[in-house]
């Protein structure tokens, strides 16, 4: 999915908040604006945004001389996802549809975006989320394919949401015996990376796997050889939140479900939906 | 007063705005973003927020073609502003303080931006702008300088406003003889220009003067020789809006007073106020 104009802002608006979060003084801040302005200057529409975004959070890591500028917000963000784990699950207990309830909790987990700026929205989220009809359900042809399956690869988003994907990968593990689970090749924004998942579950349940991406979403021409191999091999593929969809969506033909909640109008547009609307959507091979 | 981090980010996004305001297409906003973030990357915090922004939106003209990117905005907003001018010409009669009201008047038409867009919001201000406080309330020694004057500098601000500002020069036409009423010298975003107050009756109480100016506020350096001199040996000046503060406080050492709305954080903390405040500020000399 390529950007539109209003990518140019957000991203400019994402270095500006970073600044602030990081606690710039006013010249630093001035010069990491003026730098990324001239990263934007560069760049037309022919490119997915987290292309342009993995160049500006590189820069401003080097211009900052911090190599992972949201590890705190990372680490917090594992920490209250991981209160929930609990509850999730005897909720899950109590189902109907394990595994559609599952996908609910999962595609929840994508509302974390800084994690814990959004403490209150999390709580929301998951007392609301049994409730919700996704946009483009294509839960019912994912189903029989799962049935067919023998492995999948699960492409990982933001920190946080990584406790709630483990939740649904639990329960694909009683459909398949594989499961590799994708994360970022190094730190970008705040998305998974291998480090982040130390000591957690997901290991016993899944193999996971460095992309090598530095992209904030699953960008192909960046992923490690493994990566490509397993991803084109794979029985099931589930891209999960937008970062992977922007990387993915229109630039790859192999079959895919992407699930994620719709948080720009830019994205909005492309899937044919509503800021707000969680998307359970198969692409046309 | 100079830039601040949060002033690049305001420009990008006006920029953005403008390009869906004048209904370009994706590739031509693109190029427009592209130019706009090389520009930004060049400006240190050492400038006034009008400076870039006047390079900002000439490079925006030459790109589309558009001379004057807002003629149709600042001709609504003019049009939306006389419809009030009879109701508040007569709240004015039944006034006890007919000059301070009028004070008012004129800093209640410092809330047009963008005209057309906000014509509730003028509406509301009306409703409400005699029952305001002003932050920095310098208006009696204003009243004392008034006395003594016997001509005035007033620089006007953007189109639809000069007609509130028109009824208190009006009243100023009581103690003063000679009032020079600025305007930009080109077009710059919706700023009032001579063109714009064609067939006015501010003709008639001022004289009206093309500073010569580019920029959205009156920048000393962009001025006439005439206009600096006028500037320069009023009795008194009146500097309305906040493009005319972010130019000269700080930067000039004449004597003035403010009048304007406080409409972002970054002039809200240069003058000690909160974004929503009224402003009545004598600069320390």
């Amino acid at each position: 999915m390529n950007i539109s104009r209003e990518c140019y802002l957000c991203i400019y608006k994402q270095t500006l908040n970073l600044t602030k979060r990081l606690g710039l003084d006013e010249n630093k801040a001035s010069e990491i604006l003026r730098g990324v302005g001239g990263i934007l200057s560069k760049y037309g529409l022919n490119v997915t945004p987290p292309e342009i975004a993995a160049e500006v959070y590189e820069f401003i890591s080097k211009a900052t001389g911090i190599e992972d500028p949201f590890s705190k917000e990372k680490e917090a963000a594992i920490k209250e996802a991981l209160k929930f784990k609990d509850i999730l699950k005897k909720r899950l207990e109590e189902s109907k549809d394990r595994l559609y309830d599952a996908c609910k909790i999962a595609v929840a987990g994508n509302v974390i975006d800084l994690g814990v700026h959004q403490e209150y929205d999390l709580q929301e989220e998951l007392r609301n989320i049994f409730n919700i009809n996704f946009k483009h359900n294509d839960y019912d042809v994912f189903i029989e394919q799962l049935k067919k399956a023998k492995n999948i690869v699960y492409l990982g988003d933001n920190a946080g949401e990584n406790v709630f994907d483990e939740i649904l990968i639990k329960e694909l593990k009683n459909y398949v015996s594989d499961i590799y689970y994708f994360t970022r090749g190094k730190p970008v924004i705040n998305d998974i990376t291998v480090k982040d998942l130390k000591g957690l579950e997901i290991n016993n349940l899944a193999e996971v796997i460095n992309s090598g991406v530095d992209t904030p979403g699953f960008h192909l021409n960046r992923a490690d050889k493994k990566a490509k191999e397993l991803f084109f091999e794979a029985d099931l593929v589930i891209s999960k939140g937008m970062g992977n969809f922007e990387c993915l969506f229109g630039e790859c033909e192999r079959e895919m479900f992407y699930l994620f909640k719709v948080k720009c109008e830019v994205v909005a547009r492309a899937c044919g939906a509503d800021v707000g609307d969680y998307v359970f959507l198969k692409n046309d091979k």
